[in-house]
């Protein structure tokens, strides 16, 4: 096989078959009308954010740079699209010669965007750029849901870190990305081991219910796991009385033991105590990590609490109420002809029943105030203002089909706690509201 | 590399690393404390179905059987967690060599299940049996939660078929798994070709506006489309005027013209104008597809429209609200010793903040009423009531770490047909309520 083996238990060759089906057959008619090298633009955007949020985060650039350049057909999807007779000979000639050729520009990952942001461009002829619409939609519109959730878990945090925890909860890979975003939202650390290993985002852990009700006592389970891990490990102390947990935490491991996990409960309230008993005992390091369904909400509530570290799991990896955006991957201008010196014609959806959209190639800045804060997403189809040339937002990501523009993961982490900090205040107001920024068209 | 190559994009070499990293802390304690060899049952229940839900659905228990057979600890993953100081040397020879052994039973995939159904069982050491839980919990509780929106969204579609298309709404293997669900759920179709490949699943398309406004006017793109893929093909009507979409799609197609596409607008009203307008035009035999942010109330919404077939999305691949179970995988009972013969001992957390279970390996069977349909779904620990005897819902999927329970998707999906046929008449109510069977313990 010539492309990339995702093998088992996923066994999709390629990235080109995360691709819906009416991509290929829309290039099969545009091939044979003579339409499909036409120049064409495409724009991800989204029309409103999710009901009540106040900025979205883009996520998942670095992982579409990745899907462009493993999007092959090679034999085995060759063979399986002319086994079900989706498209013709000459379309499967045509894709077994496809690799991407064209431009991306996009707004870098970890930026925040707008209704009507244009935090994608793709050009080229219509045919290269149409089939990428699935992949690029798929990646976007979920690690930029999860980043939205962790950046407003992050503002709520504060200073105090956040532990991923919830590849439970979600798709099994969809939980690797969602460790990614998470940490591009300011997640300090994952449970999964699979992020790690893939992302090189630290991975952490605790211990589970489980593990004490292994053992004949909790104070053998405490005990085994001192042992084993060292007194600097983290006790899960709410198995049975979580008074009596600590207290024999406490008498094993001394006031050196690294933290105790509480997991259920009234978490404000147990937080407090566990922490008088802690201090009481002279355990006055010992650390109290929080867990047990809690989302930006839930964290801005204990931030009065004596609460050391936040452990999100199924929130985080569900968007805390909004799973996906509602990105849309849309022609915005195309060519009059197959000519590639023929110029770009905007173009836009108009009928009446909502979903319209601007045509043209636009152009994306955001302009601040006299104080240096971010006051307006402005976009543009026409020459950019010269007030606004240094406050572009989009980045040419892919040139000519080759990707020039990767970056780690704590390059886009930081951009984004930096973008979040040059809006409004009200940016990291929980409470639902408008948009911070109005996006102003020219 | 020994195990399973998930390649790019993922480049993840295991099922093994879709595990939490406490996972492996509590083995290398369990492993030095000389209890990780203790024979273990562990279980999957949720406490509660989401929120005014009637019934769950268990999916995904194919992909866990893959995934147990594929969790190998290879090279690339020892060496990943030497170098991370993950678990001392000790547990990584114990990793080097795992192999789950143990036996698993379930409810067959595709069968309902209420608050506290033990869903799968699993048993063997309590070592080989924990590190299992991050994929086994990630697999079902994805799965199932978008096959129960699935199953909704068929009963209400009635004999109606349903197009999965929300591949581009979640991550792009998640999308994958999705359109597997939707299947066992009642979806006839989906547009994501990865899971055609993967799973057979058949896959259909239309076009989309794009390819409309690619061509100079909409008479190009349609008659484009029509030379390419023929009279039966499904026309976009909505991309400029509606009315007159249609009028021209006839004129160019004549009556064998397929279907139409309505992707905006109140589907409703729009629908009943177009199957006018066609049935005027003669064309009485064309189909009319909806698609547009579509959930279980909209398509009920559309019972009575001249719809023949809806398409759905963001609310399939989200669960329609619900994105994830709330499953969890407990400890239920262990040895006293590591001694193979010790006799098992129900545990249970106990701790007072709620989170509490219940004890003990457990039989769940479903009670039927006097004429064949469900009324309870019963649960013990102790013997097994004769007359229920039969009605016992788990069956053996692993053996001596064997799979003994492959099956087709085609058998799954009308198992959950007969399982939701068998439930109640409320159990198919979109209306928020009850569980419709009430879980009862013995």
């Amino acid at each position: 096989m010539e492309t990339a083996d995702l093998g088992l238990p996923v066994d999709v060759p390629s990235t080109a078959l995360f691709t819906d089906h009416y991509e290929l057959t829309m290039l099969q008619a545009a091939l044979e009308a003579g339409t499909a090298e036409r120049r064409s633009v495409f724009e991800v955007f989204t029309r409103r954010l999710p009901d009540g949020r106040r900025y979205g985060v883009v996520a998942g650039t670095g992982r579409v740079l990745d899907a462009v350049e493993n999007f092959r057909f090679d034999s085995d999807v060759l063979g399986f699209l002319r086994e079900r007779e989706i498209v013709d000979e000459e379309t499967l000639q045509w894709l077994a010669g496809y690799r991407f050729s064209g431009d991306i520009w996009g707004y870098p990952e970890g930026e925040v965007y707008f209704p009507g942001s244009p935090i994608m461009r793709v050009e080229g002829t219509f045919a290269e750029c149409v089939l990428l619409e699935t992949v690029i939609l798929s990646i976007l519109n979920h690690d930029s849901a999860v980043a939205a959730a962790a950046s407003r878990m992050a503002s709520a945090a504060g200073d105090r870190p956040l532990i991923e925890m919830g590849a439970r909860r979600t798709h099994e890979l969809a939980a690797v990305a969602a460790a990614r975003s998470a940490y591009v939202g300011g997640f300090a650390t994952t449970s999964d081991l699979a992020s790690g290993f893939r992302y090189g985002i630290p991975t952490v852990g605790t211990s589970a219910h489980a593990f004490t009700l292994l053992h004949d006592t909790e104070r053998d389970a405490f005990r085994a796991q001192i042992d084993s891990l060292g007194r600097d490990t983290t006790l899960l102390v709410d198995t049975y009385d979580v008074a009596e947990a600590v207290r024999v935490a406490v008498e094993i491991a001394g006031p050196e033991l690294g933290a105790v996990r509480i997991d259920s409960g009234d978490l404000l309230l147990v937080a407090h105590r566990v922490r008088q008993q802690l201090d009481a005992l002279g355990a006055t390091g010992t650390k109290i990590v929080v867990t047990s369904d809690l989302d930006e909400y839930a964290i801005a509530s204990l931030a009065a609490a004596p609460v050391d570290a936040y452990g999100v799991g199924t929130q985080l990896v569900t968007g805390s109420g909004h799973p996906t955006c509602s990105m849309v991957y849309k022609l915005v201008a195309r060519a009059e002809s197959a000519d590639p010196k023929a110029p770009l014609v905007p173009v836009a959806k108009k009928a009446s029943g909502g979903k319209t959209s601007i045509g043209g190639r636009k152009w994306a800045a955001r302009r601040l105030d006299e104080h240096g804060v971010a006051e307006a997403e402005v976009i543009g189809t026409g020459p950019v203002p010269a007030e606004l040339a240094d406050r572009q937002l989009l980045v040419q990501l892919v040139k000519g089909g080759q990707v020039v523009a990767r970056e780690s993961l704590d390059v886009v982490r930081d951009r984004h706690a930096a973008a979040r900090a040059n809006l409004p205040l009200s940016a990291t107001q929980l409470s639902r509201g408008e948009p911070v920024l109005p996006t102003e068209y020219l």
